[in-house]
């Protein structure tokens, strides 16, 4: 019996529906099952009662050859998935005396003691194979039968990665034998969606055996071509990858900062490793912002030297060295004091480049001259230092994060043209 | 004719069932619907097809007096939510003249040329009322019959939030005339959600007349009382919020942050602004992150002076001050360090506080006797200092999250006890 759907993905609980928690499992599966060449079909988010869970679990498992479950198998009252499943695939619960002896010592190991409620958690439909949880306490399971697996696992992503790295991704494989479907990202910056789609769209729609998806942030525009699922066993995936780069290039040059899945932090990491070099950062309005995204990756001492975050001039003086009469007569928001807050990181740092942020970011504290969004982006370097005025539209979160992406780009642009 | 649930949600998008894009509108509107007392009792994503969309609809349709859509209205080929939605409700599409000139308008206003695929943003189901979009060029719309209300609106959360205050919050309040729902938070950290429960989960849980959520993030568990839909009228809930934030705070004492929606951050800003201090951060292994998690706060300038971000020892020493003999002796992962780090930073920036961080956050660096995770965080005033050396598990990211959150509960700890 064939099914429509390949995978589908049920996320349990209350607090997504009431806005309390943010999922975070939907994207993530999406990518990781994509690498097995299979894609969930559709996923809902349901409450926590026991007749919605069964209610999706029976709709998805008609559609789907697998049925993927998350959340909902915690020590609380309202964690009831396993009774959900449980009802939809006509199974009694079951007791697991290892699971619980496994539960037992994870509290004991802590000095603490397994409660009544925890005994729950080990308990599982008939016939399920436990998927362990070295992370937490919460086991997964998964129920297989001829045409339907449900893997139903917990909720903090910190417990259903490993179990889905370790029992669940091969499973999945196994089942669909597919081989993984080609994705090739292509990030840009400065350019927004609607004028990326008049000017180049159709050229770029039309790579053979590709699905294509503009996908618009607020720093920039991903183009996103997935191999079409039935794409021929001849489509010119290679060079038509090779085209819509060589397209994106004519028209962008620097604008396109990547092909593949690094972020610019991580293209801006691996180039200033690669070239022994070194970086120093002065925040204003991004506040400290730059200085996490590059730290975010691992190995990033290997150049990031110092950060200064310098909200008051008191400390863009002490910390930077601008000169008061520059604070006095341009303002901390300014090309002049841009330019000495660049070149001061870069000294103080010992760095080879100095980036340097200022700017409005709202919502008040703007004026006819120096609106809220006004924003002097700087790049100092042995002997020269560029400092871009730039304008950005949006809110206090929009201005900052623009503006970081903005300055991180104009260490891109200079590193990329030599 | 009445059904059983109030609101479901529709997200279209094959970037969502694909993990290139996470859905943010979920979380957003079930927290902004609750404000009607109303609740989304299902979401579903889907991908981009006409036929998925339209059963989506219809399933949506046929079990909510309320069904919202987001995404899919943009100017690509594969934004045919607006297909969808007419096939799902038996219309046609029509175009609307005036929303073709407001699109023409607003590209010319940025100098350029609306083009043939922003034509399709101005067709509309038959009937449809259309729901302007000052932020973007694709308008929402709304299609109302006796007893179904379906919103259609875009996905980028700048556009569709407008839109949604605008024109969809009061019509739903409207059409299902009902109180808003009382919500009581109760933000805590320093104890797991096991322990939690097994604690004082029973005590908790018998709040008459609420619903309670125990919701655990990396950084602590929020216990959440979200008045029951069918709560008696008599309900105490008033009395029932006090007694638990007293079993809370006697229990926990200042591990219990917040009884409300701030963040940790946004309780020590108010709390600095309120007592006229001030602040500086010295951080190392994260890298920048309090600064920014600070700094997202309007305003955050009263009393954020600086940072200093000091990745190397050499920064360790040039921008703090701390004493090349303190870190050969002891190391830059070291109490004798952050005391200085501190220190350093409160004397730089001039501030009443200073507060740093160090620590190993992995995946490599570690050793035996200074293993990934180990982190001191410090907090220095005038003639004092206090630093706490903790072990974090998890990854890089968790981490660093965890000790950046720490650092700033030291200083919200010394701020509540005084």
């Amino acid at each position: 019996m064939s099914k429509p759907n390949d995978i589908e993905l049920i996320l349990v609980g209350d607090e997504l529906l009431k806005g309390e928690r943010s999922d975070a499992h939907l994207a993530w599966l999406g990518r990781a099952l994509l690498q097995s060449g299979v894609r969930i079909a559709r996923a809902q988010a349901v409450g926590d009662t026991v007749e919605a869970i069964a209610e999706a679990v029976r709709e998805s498992a008609a559609r789907a050859r697998v049925v993927i479950t998350t959340g909902g198998l915690g020590p609380t009252t309202d964690d009831i998935t396993r009774d959900g499943v449980a009802a939809a695939l006509g199974l009694g619960l079951a007791f697991d005396a290892p699971t619980w002896e496994a539960i037992v010592a994870f509290f004991a190991a802590r000095g603490r003691e397994a409660s009544e409620n925890n005994r729950r958690q080990a308990m599982f439909p008939e016939g399920a194979r436990i998927l362990g949880n070295a992370q937490g306490t919460a086991p997964g399971f998964a129920v297989e039968s001829r045409d339907l697996t449900v893997f139903v696992l917990p909720g903090p992503p910190l417990e259903m990665r490993p179990i889905f790295e370790a029992a669940v991704r091969a499973r999945v494989a196994e089942i669909f034998g597919r081989e993984p479907l080609r994705v090739e990202t292509f990030r840009t910056t400065g350019i927004g969606e609607s004028q990326m789609v008049s000017t180049l769209g159709e050229a770029i729609e039309k790579a053979d055996g590709y699905v294509v998806s503009f996908l618009p942030s607020l720093v920039g525009v991903d183009v996103v071509l997935t191999q079409a699922p039935g794409a021929a066993a001849d489509a010119p995936l290679e060079s038509e990858a090779a085209r819509v780069e060589k397209l994106l290039r004519d028209h962008l040059g620097a604008k396109l900062y990547e092909h593949g899945e690094r972020s610019l932090a991580g293209v801006v990491h691996d180039l200033l490793v690669r070239r022994r070099e070194t970086l120093g950062v002065a925040e204003s309005l991004t506040g400290g912002s730059i200085g996490q995204t590059l730290t975010d990756i691992p190995g990033a001492s290997a150049y990031f030297l110092a950060g200064a975050v310098t909200y008051s001039d008191a400390s863009k003086r002490a910390m930077l060295g601008v000169a008061e009469e520059t604070l006095a007569r341009y303002g901390a928001v300014s090309e002049e004091t841009c330019t000495e807050m660049a070149h001061g990181i870069r000294r103080s740092a010992g760095a080879t480049y100095g980036i340097a942020t200022t700017g409005i970011a709202g919502p008040t504290g703007g004026t006819a001259k120096k609106p809220v969004g006004l924003c002097y982006l700087g790049l100092a370097w042995e002997g020269g230092c560029h400092v871009k005025r730039v304008r950005y539209h949006g809110e206090r979160d929009a201005v900052r994060r623009r503006a970081a992406h903005g300055a991180l780009w104009l260490l891109y642009d200079h590193l990329a043209a030599r």
